[in-house]
């Protein structure tokens, strides 16, 4: 069998649903074009003999039953969902990934202890629903007030369907995915694969900055209390700050309202959205302290500092890394610890169970859009890590 | 007669047809409430034996008969459109007070020598029309291409009513503007009548940032080209340039797109809108040679400063100015030189005939608002140095 071949193929098959005419994918959550490449994988699944189940959510699992059943189950798999106009590789090489290593045990005749099961996960980017809502469907984590009713029932799908796709994590023994880097640490460091050691925490704040609006023309400079002047100072100091350290932490402002935004008005208030993210929560909450003490000290401006989403870090299992590690010299591929800046379905996996995750480099490290790219031989590699990573634990983990 | 109750009646009676539930008053440019309230002007001042006249972009110009005709006319007036939600007196108390002399010439039984026009004017605020709309269709100044005419379509007007409105110059000797300050620089010095000096120059310049546009979550600090923070800056320069000067220059940005404003990703572009506003446009231009070197100088990024708007400064006339000057003398009246920093009617005249403004204080300095307020004592002084200024006038210019 050509890898390769086999594995551009199965990417391509699952992710065409949301092919738009400039090349991006779209295949948003509990989209027609979602549930269509929901079917592809399911068909895909089935001719490969698997169990397959479509759950309340729109997850699809299917379970290949292993030789010693009572080792419980091996999960791998990705997302199947898209964002809108983004590229080919997102998820969908992570689901093909997974399928390639069925047609690899077949190939060389090989029957795993374990169950493995093959998921194809719903909704993981961000919506309305909050990111991983398949998984932590799966997971049992999404708690439901009155107003997420309400976005559920946006989507179709009511607290009963929720429920129903709780699955039991008892016999589970793990889950493992392979992603695209969607960064460039291994493609500038002409590495092959990146061996996860956890997926960071992120927390966002609303920083709201008032000053006092006014007309631009007639008030001086000495009588102006700016609020986007302001804000320029907060965004210079936060960039400084996380720049200037020595560990991970990655700090960015990648939304800002300006009120009342008027031709002629000096901005009066200013609105913007802080994302830190870090595997370390005690560093993300030293960072926001010296945000905080700078903010502090800037005079004749209400500044109001507020914590709106906070997402836990995950560690990767060290034995799944020990296993990926392995794999990669016994398939001779080139290897370094990373920690991923993106959340994951390992997020919620990682609460219930060990997970381990495979990089892939991604050219230039663009992702989320139409350029995103991974060689094939690089894709390739990843699934030789993945494949080889599964034949360990299959051996490895009671 | 009570120069306070009859003025504060009269802009109200004219204001009226844009008073919202909130307090505030909207009557946009072409909008049913404007001409509602050129109708109530027009009704106004044929009650006082004015010749009337609505011309063809809709302007009300009422004219009073001199004794000496031969000595031409002089004109006063504001305008009669207001912003969204605006406040009282910003134009409407500029036309009652142009009234208010006509009621003082008749009380005091003075005829002029010249003939006097009162102007109550259209579209001088901001719209897709360009500022000061009727004043400069009577002066001839508005240039139309394909572009502008369908903008003039979509307010129900043609190239034709535009030819039409202009009116013949040569024998209007100058014109006279009462307005609210709209800045605190006469409420702060407890000042009654500020004689404008001129109306600045206004230079407006998209600014586009050009960055890298990168996942928030992947990409290292030293990896990233933010241009939002390269945005800021650009601003904190800006903002540190103007507020170092020693004349009145001000720059101030209103306006900011980030793109693609999406969680989770850096900002790989941000055009912000950069007004400057002065009366030396030399001064402007020196200005934004020190943007454009430190622009140069952040590497990494592409800068483009674009001029989209400059308009020129006008001159206020020394006569005129010192007509008012020894009005408020007559009148016992504190005063100083103020310049406008907004920009007026007197923009398009200017450019045709000499022109003087009478500002009075706008408590707060705020315009553009339902709390824009002016003391009533305070609009009254402004009426008394109007009308003596007129008096003066009438005796000094031929």
């Amino acid at each position: 069998m050509n890898i390769e071949n086999e594995l551009k193929e199965l990417t391509c098959t699952i992710a065409n649903p949301g092919l738009n005419e400039d090349g991006s994918y779209s295949r948003l959550p509990f989209s027609e074009e979602y549930f269509l490449s929901v079917q592809i994988t399911a068909d895909i699944l089935e001719k490969e003999d698997l169990d397959v189940h479509i759950d309340t959510v729109g997850n699809v699992i299917g379970t290949l039953k292993g030789t010693n059943p009572e080792r419980g189950k091996i999960m791998i798999g990705s997302h199947l969902d898209s964002v809108k106009e983004g590229g080919l590789y997102d998820g969908a090489l992570g689901v093909a990934s997974a399928i390639m290593c069925i047609k690899l045990l077949k190939e060389n005749n090989i029957k795993l202890k374990h169950d493995l099961l093959i998921s194809g996960l719903q909704a993981e980017e961000g919506s309305p629903l909050g990111g991983t809502f398949g998984s932590r469907s799966m997971m049992g984590l999404i708690s439901i007030d009155e107003e997420y009713e309400k976005v559920l029932r946006s989507y179709g799908i009511t607290k009963d369907d929720i429920e129903k796709a709780k699955i039991d994590t008892g016999d589970i023994k793990g889950y493992m995915e392979l992603h695209i880097e969607q960064g460039k640490i291994l493609e500038t460091g002409n590495i092959s694969i990146g061996i996860v050691t956890g997926i960071v925490g992120i927390s966002r704040y609303m920083i709201t900055i008032k000053g006092e609006c006014n007309h631009a023309g007639t008030t001086p400079m000495r009588m102006r209390k700016d609020a986007l002047i302001c804000a320029a100072k907060v965004l210079t100091f936060i960039d400084d700050q996380a720049k200037g350290r020595k560990d991970n932490l990655v700090a960015t402002v990648a939304r800002m309202e300006i009120l009342p935004s008027a031709i002629a008005v000096i901005p009066g208030e200013v609105q913007m959205l802080l994302e830190v993210r870090d595997m370390e929560k005690a560093s993300i909450d030293a960072f926001m302290e010296k945000v905080k003490g700078f903010c502090d000290q800037l005079e004749g401006f209400d500044i109001d500092i507020r914590i709106i989403i906070e997402k836990p870090s995950v560690y990767c299992d060290t034995d799944f890394g020990d296993a990926i590690r392995e794999a990669c010299d016994i398939e001779d591929l080139t290897y370094t610890a990373i920690q991923s800046g993106a959340g994951h379905d390992g997020n919620a996996f990682g609460s219930k169970m060990p997970i381990g995750m495979i990089f892939v480099p991604s050219v230039n490290g663009l992702s989320h859009c139409k350029e995103e790219y991974t060689k094939w031989e690089d894709a390739e590699k990843g699934v030789r890590a993945l494949y080889r990573t599964l034949l360990l634990l299959d051996e490895k983990i009671f």
